[in-house]
């Protein structure tokens, strides 16, 4: 998306609603599609690519062939990459042309990008020159960097001028972007000094040099920087548009606000699909599809399972003697993992907003460790209680209490370190510390509490 | 925040480092005060916050004294509950509320919101009276609404005006926000009939009627609307502000795309929070206060792994008998945990970007199912040859893998239909999924894996 939006008034634009999706349904079932056009017709770019992900992939195709020339281009950059390569496929090369060339040069880019390169390249033969150069730059800087989410239309002006020069300059010049929020003021070199947001310009006199208006810091972002660095950039100094800057420190593109929170939104479902070992989400996909991405996951779960099972293995003969231990243990490496994932979601936070740093990482750790021995202690007495009262062994359930108090102690220490140590190593600890986590609490559960029952009872 | 940043060019503005921390604590222990407001001088806001937030407690307080009238009370707004309400009470009402009068309306009251009553009271009554009023009728719209988040200055004119017309009028009108985006255009009873984004204004002749410029959709938000609806809007339509109306649609605020941002962050920290049951990160709270907040919801995890022990204790004697078993258990409880927890992520995600709904909930549900079956049958294989390989037991390798299979299914089942009915009955499916989804994966393994062991071993 790019700040240019809001092509006319569309007062009469409603929200999509469980009616209209059903309503609009009926009449594909029925085959009625100026029906369905008409239900459709007043429907925001956004909530039409909503419906038609809401639909059977059957009824979607349908309905973009009978919407034809109607169908808004930018509802293209909407929809989520999987049903975008489906429409693609199906409608052909030669129309997707016809679409993205109705698009901004970085909606543009973002639809290719996630095209296979031999599409891709048919498509962008067939946009005229002037467009495709542009497109093919952007394209040629790496994948989620500041280059590619930037778009190449932006305001810029020399210091010198008056705010009444950049007005009748921005009146006279059309291939201005639609809609902006800042004025880049740039030196010589186009490198860009300053910036001053359109509505002060607005209310300031004519006669007034740019430069004594009350200039807003600007924060330069190379191009090549990562979009994540981006998003927490935007976050940080709550900026609405940045310039981007090549190699040289020159004013090349401009990032605003809305690219930034379609990057947050990628974020978050990034940091919450990884928890399950996921890239991308599947709604859309076929289950053969679906079980295809999610094996491998299960099988490196498979493989600290049995690692997990081979220390249980290690104490068969405990358990062929004392066989309740079978049913207190899953809960002794329970109550770890959980307590770990605790421990775990707070640092990979703290890290995220850069609340935990060298600076007090050590304090943290103490502080977790502390914590999860206080933890220990209230389950170690709720653990005796539980045993006690449940198989009436009093040792059992020392055994039991003290398995709880060492693996909630170490549950919370390998929450906090496990992420500490990914990152340091220049790793994402949002997307592995979880099964990391999850393992080392199973293997230190079975084998404190086995171990001791060993120990203890035999 | 709202949308007037950047008093004054700060071109020597540097980012956080690591190094620069460390400086700040070195000149701090070294009691050099000069040298530590030095260090700081050139920081945004948002960097002093984060940079007091990474110092001990005390040294927080320390510097926070040193810099006294120096210290920015935009800094205020950027600082985490916790931090906010350890420094409110160390530096006293009487300086807070000299602080809180240097900030914009709606940072006062998004910092006044998180404070107890009394404190709350107190600082209200040391406001000058036209903005403690505006502070109070603005707390009086309920926690997490558009009406706390809005700010109360805006632009709004009549749509007979002309170009001209409203740039004298904002010219002369000083009370207007320093930076904003869309002038709102209303009727004679102050209800908002379109937008002009400012860029457009500036750059259309002054002769035009407003009227006559392209107005742009406008999404009218209701005060009491929650502000996770309200980052919904802004994310679907690309906004960058959106007025705000009361029960008769009437223009009261406007909602800017940077306190949305800040919501979205909310958003996403609690969404990763709440897999470990808390509410709000801790980072800053000492263990004693953490150890309380965790306990909760380690003692709702307790029972539930008591449920799935006492699924265990049924098949003791099966365990007495076949301790092999033992071994074998937690990981058909494990795999199925994992597997459960793919198709929960996938599902929680599609809700909450509503890719999920009545119109294809049915098809989600067939899908994860016939997906589970996928990996169940791989699993089963798997599985079987592990069993048969370590324990070399054909009819033990047969009853784990067919645990496999079933618990796989069953996990892929749960996982989307957990959070589907905690939708339908009103719940938050990313707070209690995990846990239910979980507690069914763990029973449900256990009793097919043990149950079939009775069944086909004994």
């Amino acid at each position: 998306m790019s700040a240019a939006e809001g092509s006319g008034v569309e007062s009469n634009a409603r929200p999509l609603t469980d009616e209209l999706v059903e309503e609009v349904q009926s009449a594909i079932a029925a085959g009625d599609w100026p029906r369905a056009a008409e239900l459709v017709a007043g429907l925001h770019a956004a909530d039409l690519a909503d419906l038609l992900q809401l639909l059977e992939p059957e009824q979607r195709l349908a309905l973009t062939r009978a919407l034809g020339e109607r169908l808004d281009p930018e509802t293209f950059s909407y929809l989520e990459e999987e049903v975008r390569e489906e429409l693609v496929e199906a409608l052909g090369v030669e129309r997707v042309a016809e679409i993205v060339s109705g698009l901004e040069t970085d909606d543009v880019v973002d639809l290719l990008s996630e095209l296979e390169a031999e599409e891709q390249a048919e498509i962008l033969a067939r946009l005229p020159p002037p467009e495709r150069i542009a497109v093919e730059q952007q394209l040629a800087y790496p994948e989620d960097s500041a280059g590619r989410l930037m778009q190449r239309e932006f305001v810029a002006v020399p210091e010198y001028w008056l705010v009444g020069q950049t007005i009748d300059y921005l009146r006279a010049t059309p291939e201005l972007p639609d809609e902006f929020y800042d004025i880049f003021i740039v030196d010589p070199r186009m490198r860009p000094v300053g910036g001053v947001p359109v509505s002060r310009v607005l209310r300031s006199n004519r006669s007034v040099p740019l430069r004594e208006l009350r200039l807003k810091e600007i924060r330069p972002i190379p191009a090549t920087m990562d979009q994540e660095e981006v998003a927490f950039l935007f976050r940080q100094y709550g900026l609405v548009s940045a310039p981007v800057v090549d190699e040289d420190g020159r004013l090349v593109g401009v990032i605003t606000i809305d690219d930034v929170v379609d990057v947050m939104e990628e974020e978050a479902e990034e940091d919450l699909l990884s928890l399950g070992g996921l890239h991308e989400t599947d709604v859309y996909a076929p289950p053969l599809k679906r079980a295809k991405r999610r094996i491998p996951w299960l099988l490196v779960n498979m493989v600290t399972a049995v690692a997990a099972a081979s220390v249980v293995a290690m104490f068969e003969d405990t358990i062929a003697r004392v066989t309740t231990l079978a049913v207190l243990m899953p809960i002794v490496a329970g109550m770890g993992g959980n307590a770990g994932t605790q421990s775990l979601t707070v640092t990979v936070r703290a890290l995220a907003t850069r609340e935990l740093g060298p600076a007090n990482a050590g304090r943290m750790i103490l502080r977790e460790l502390a914590t999860g021995a206080l933890n220990g202690l209230v389950f170690l007495l709720v653990g005796f209680l539980l045993a006690f009262l449940w198989f009436g062994d009093t040792q059992l359930a020392i055994v039991f209490g003290c398995g709880m108090l060492i693996n909630l102690a170490g549950a919370a220490l390998g929450g906090v370190l496990v992420p500490l140590v990914l990152e340091r190593l220049g790793f994402d600890p949002a997307v592995a510390s979880s099964i990391f986590v999850t393992t080392v609490t199973d293997m230190l559960g079975f084998f404190v509490f086995l171990g001791l029952a060993t120990l203890v009872l035999l």
